[in-house]
């Protein structure tokens, strides 16, 4: 690839692995119980149930020069604690997390939370996805796109 | 090692795995709310949390010669779900679970009452241990044993 | 991102693991025994061998907003279960399988024919990718993509 | 723990993983097809089936003062190789491996056949325990102990 | 069982599992270059080399009737963090690490000496094993036995 | 999608894992000994810390009919396994590997380092991405793309 001008930098992606507990339920309040209940079955049951998520943050950018970061992992890691795991860990998130009030905690709909949380605070590089593990059968992922079809 | 009489048995350790996800907080009714936030921290959060637990089930015997098996562990897996998973996946161990009414479900108190919820149904073989994980860091495993100290 | 009109809808990609366990061998029968012996090695081995295959199906939607699925993981559960464990689980890929016949059953050939069974099934989202684990060193992802090489 | 003489010497149990792939099939040929398939469900499935198996084999004995190791653990993976992959990789369990030859290939025979071809060939520190994996969600262990029940 | 007196209280194994990065080298000073490149191989290479670290460390005991507790299992994190990762984390363990001077560190007189620096600090329930991955195939686990053969 | 001529082959992504453990340290020698303690933290610590890494490489083709594979695994694997394994295995990547001479290993660094060691000897298909795990938690991704940011 001829480039002319500076060296062209290489477009890395990093990712940063992060763990909370939570408990939820998939209601939607503007239906009937018998509604949820046959939409989302077990996962509607009315006393919450929880999982151990598994959160991917992953930032594109390059390398700076000077220390081969893209992001500092650690200050990575700090951003998450405080802007997810802070809030999210040990807490229910129907009822106690501020962003997630309204919303139906699906692993779908956690992810864009997350997301919108998240990339204004990136600013070494730039947000360019996010995995969420409600299970180590069943996770998403959200790139910050929206659907064209 | 010389046996008389008929050939001596091989003695096999055999392990089934099953998972469930269910809310649950450390609670002491008998204690103060400021007891219970200072012994419990983060775990007491009065609206739950939650995990996917992984319940390993181990059963000692030795191969019936007509199968290789110890037990079927497609039948042990039916026990462990009728047993366990049905009653706690998708539920609230502090309020949903009858054989866990009044228990502080801590990961060790859970895991006796599993014992004694699966033992008598272990009939081929003979329950040995059971292990259950909390998260990836945390877990504890019953062996039926009293302490002696 | 300004846009006029319905509020844009975010793109998820959500992702559903399933197990299944199957004997098979590589093996092109228009050419010599040498011929495959010197090609796939000891994959070649004339009585088969076989494998504990993992299988990620990834949907691509954005999630209703009455339910904030983009599909109930439950119900692409079933149809992975239908079209592909149901049919490969506990089975023989080289001789077993109506789909695979014909097929040298390598990850890359399985992931294809795995893909075109499942595709016309999922009509909430699309198909978005297949990842199939031969073993935890060994996998293969499609997209439903094709080479322009 | 007070000793007179020489200072004792700690006991560790010292471990290391391997891995193979293999078809198998579980069948009793002394009775019917009727009665194998009611006994072993798809395990009976005739034209075999296979699994990704993780072996475990655990050595007891005290660290040598010059090394620091209770056995070197490439060498004991060259023993497990040995004795073990190349012997049972790549092959059918049911019809390709000499010292199986008989045996109904259950996770539990296969643990009792594989002590028996280890146990001679350990000699810095002593066989303690195999654990055979054939999948993530099934597996035995066997500690070289008879049945007294 | 029959018990008079109080009620027999069950005996748990509670586990906690913590992470640190170190280098190392196996080498034997009080030997020559050659024996220690003959008797260790590529673990003797002068410059170090390094491996993630798990640490499992097992506490038995009986729950605390007010808690439901064997130990508090975030109180041993800190003694684990305190004890051992806050030392060797990011550390050499060969020349950095005070109660590791003089050792060849082999993943067995590691875990021994962790276990001489955690067993005095285990005062709720009593220290019953330590287990080491250096990989995911090669481990040692300690129980604080002496070897009688 | 109509295709005139020849039928389309499919592209897929076929990847292999390998492992290696090695030393490093984090550090930039035209910067002081307090910029780096600064930047780096513990991963400066001056006497190397480790890791066990873990590499996928991804490479990109449509099968071949007459095998189904796109790139033989195990002639993938030798390839990782003589440009990589066998020259960062058991080393430290500050000093002793070649191709690294005069770079800060950060993970993006070898991430990069270790696609142009590679990209030449990939002729089947073409080498598409490569992902290194420094632990669990941090990984980087590349997938040869320069920045236009």
């Amino acid at each position: 690839m001829a480039v002319s001008g500076p060296e062209p930098r290489p477009l890395l992606y990093v990712v940063r692995r992060a763990h909370f507990s939570a408990a939820h339920r998939l209601y939607n309040p503007r239906f009937s119980e018998e509604w949820n209940r046959r939409t989302f079955g077990k996962c509607a049951s009315p006393h919450y149930h929880g999982h151990n998520y598994t959160l991917e943050v992953v930032v594109a950018g390059s390398p700076h020069p000077e220390t081969g970061y893209v992001i500092d992992l650690a200050k990575l890691a700090e951003i998450i604690d405080e802007v997810i795991v802070q809030k999210c860990d040990h807490r229910n998130l129907n009822t106690e997390v501020d962003f997630l009030h309204g919303l139906i905690p699906s692993t779908e709909n956690l992810a864009v939370a997350f997301w919108r949380q998240l990339e204004p605070r990136i600013v070494q590089g730039r947000l360019y996805a996010i995995r969420l593990y409600e299970t180590e059968r069943n996770y998403v992922e959200y790139r910050g796109e929206y659907d064209a079809h």
